[in-house]
């Protein structure tokens, strides 16, 4: 089941979106937004469930589905918590830095908690105050879940992922040294994420999905050229139910938390780190990543930050090469309140 | 105008609050809810204030509050900043670790993203999975905002205040150390924090709120016993449209943002270290500044962090004696994944 909020008032409009996402469905006669769906899940899942399936044969009224019409699917949410489960990108980004990754990191997850009140949509564009700020992009996955337990085991975090989506982490990576010296992880540095057109629950995945982690490549494109594909199901030290558990540790989540992976990143074939995929490597998930690479081999990073004008495009394909998430693209704009 | 959530779903029922917290009053037929409420304040306000002035002249139906039926007043919410505006609480926790404290800390705030999704209410117990986590209660004072565009003024940001309530901002102390250096803030050491029984409009503090600070004591008790009342309008570094401004930054709050001033500190009328109540000083707003204190002048702490069993109440009153937004009790009870 595909699942989409199009733009309306502060949480979206529910629809069910066709598996070729072309065509749409109001769900909003079985419950009107993404949040309450997922607040009242078990009732209302094999409603949304049938009406998928009816959209699907063409036996209900549909509409045309434009990705640019969606907000994010859940456009404010009560938890965003965000996983570096790709410890290569961690390690990587440390050694840039002369710095040593402590061992530890490869068995106890790093995780932030980030701003949930403000997603952009999948289409809007990134509002930049300066551009000196180094505007970043992350192509991330996330899982979505229901109500976990604190104290829940991986078992019981597997059990409630709900649904799956890719993120646009946008980044301020100039603010965030001066920011993490302070001490108490990130904040400005941290600007309004983006969530993909459409989330998915994970049986639409197939076999790309093993439960925890996600086999496919996420593909990110800067300014129509190719920029990244690593496959999200490798070099993901922490799957999700073990992020998701984590986050549980010491105290629930509720209904609509949103999990992220971090930054997706895969080691070179050779085990080193990846390179650029005009020179035939998987590229980067983040222009982080990429300056980071070039800071250890040049000793100084060679590509900048975002520009004004500057369009991030991720996407993830199936093995048929058709969209799944739908995808985000966002241009990088000056920001101004009237805006 | 005093509002508070009744335990019922997952976000309360709204009531309209007497001054004087003795009766109560449904505002559901206006609004069900005060995340709703927040999301159309200029619209329901005035409605809302109109019941209570009806409930004050007791022209409405009405019934007994009692404290122990509430949520917080946003069982849930889409934001949770937390400022450490009493930087004087920060230079001691540092100073006691033997720890500089930048000069930088005292003219841009500290602040960390917290979890959002899981208020416990001001009566329920702190569930605690072990002692040995070191559980501390934290007293402080929050505002709860409108929304406010990305790039607010300091003007915008007073503008946007809506309401003022009471935290526990609930801390694993012991968890605190391993996670802040693994370099992305605060995540296990947060666990659940609770809101004041009642949320208040800012006219309702009258001379004591001056746009910026709570001008009153707050009152700390442990197990009975006073165990703090500095004052929250004095040693503020950051007030309150300041800490909001710094959150906007980067992005814009969504309506309902819960912006908290950090442990409530007091300097010693010497200037030094804030002295305990039972030897004549203010005393302190959580056990760890109490501990911290006790390094400075003992070389180590002699108080304990929370055990099972006990209790911590937090309450600020007016001139007259009358508490303003009910109480926060909480006791330390075993936590057991079945409730």
């Amino acid at each position: 089941m595909k699942l989409s909020s199009l733009k309306q008032g502060r949480d979206g409009r529910l629809v069910i979106v066709s598996r070729d996402l072309t065509r749409a469905t109001d769900a909003f006669f079985i419950v009107p937004t993404l949040q309450q769906a997922l607040d009242d899940w078990e009732k209302v899942e094999p409603r949304l469930r049938d009406l998928a399936e009816q959209l699907e044969h063409g036996s209900v009224p549909s509409f045309r589905f434009h990705e640019h019409d969606c907000a994010s699917p859940l456009p404010r949410s009560y938890q965003w918590a965000d996983g570096s489960a790709y410890v290569n990108h961690v390690e990587l980004v440390r050694k840039a830095r002369g710095a040593q990754m402590p061992e530890s990191f490869w068995a106890d997850p790093l995780m932030y908690q980030g701003g949930s009140d403000s997603f952009l949509g999948p289409r809007d564009p990134i509002p930049a105050l300066d551009e000196a700020h180094g505007i970043d992009f992350e192509a991330e996955i996330a899982v979505i879940t229901g109500d976990v337990p604190m104290g829940a085991t991986r078992e019981d975090a597997a059990r409630a992922i709900r649904l799956v989506v890719l993120v646009n982490d946008v980044s301020l990576r100039n603010l965030i040294p001066a920011e993490l010296a302070k001490g108490f992880g990130f904040f400005q540095s941290k600007p309004s994420s983006t969530l993909s057109p459409v989330a998915v629950t994970p049986d639409e995945l197939g076999e790309a999905w093993d439960g925890g982690r996600l086999h496919l490549p996420l593909l990110s494109t800067l300014n129509e050229k190719p920029f990244g594909k690593p496959n999200a199901g490798v070099d993901m030290t922490f799957d999700f139910p073990t992020l998701i558990a984590h986050a549980a540790r010491t105290r629930p989540l509720g209904a609509g938390t949103i999990i992220g992976s971090g930054t997706v990143s895969n080691k070179d074939e050779g085990g080193g780190p990846g390179r650029p995929i005009s020179e035939g490597g998987l590229g980067y998930s983040c222009l982080a990543e990429q300056r980071t690479v070039e800071t250890i081999l040049h000793g100084e990073p060679q590509t900048s930050f975002m520009r004004i004008g500057d369009i991030v495009r991720i996407e993830m394909k199936d093995g048929a090469g058709h969209s799944i998430f739908g995808a985000i693209e966002q241009e990088v704009v000056p920001y101004s309140q009237e805006g």
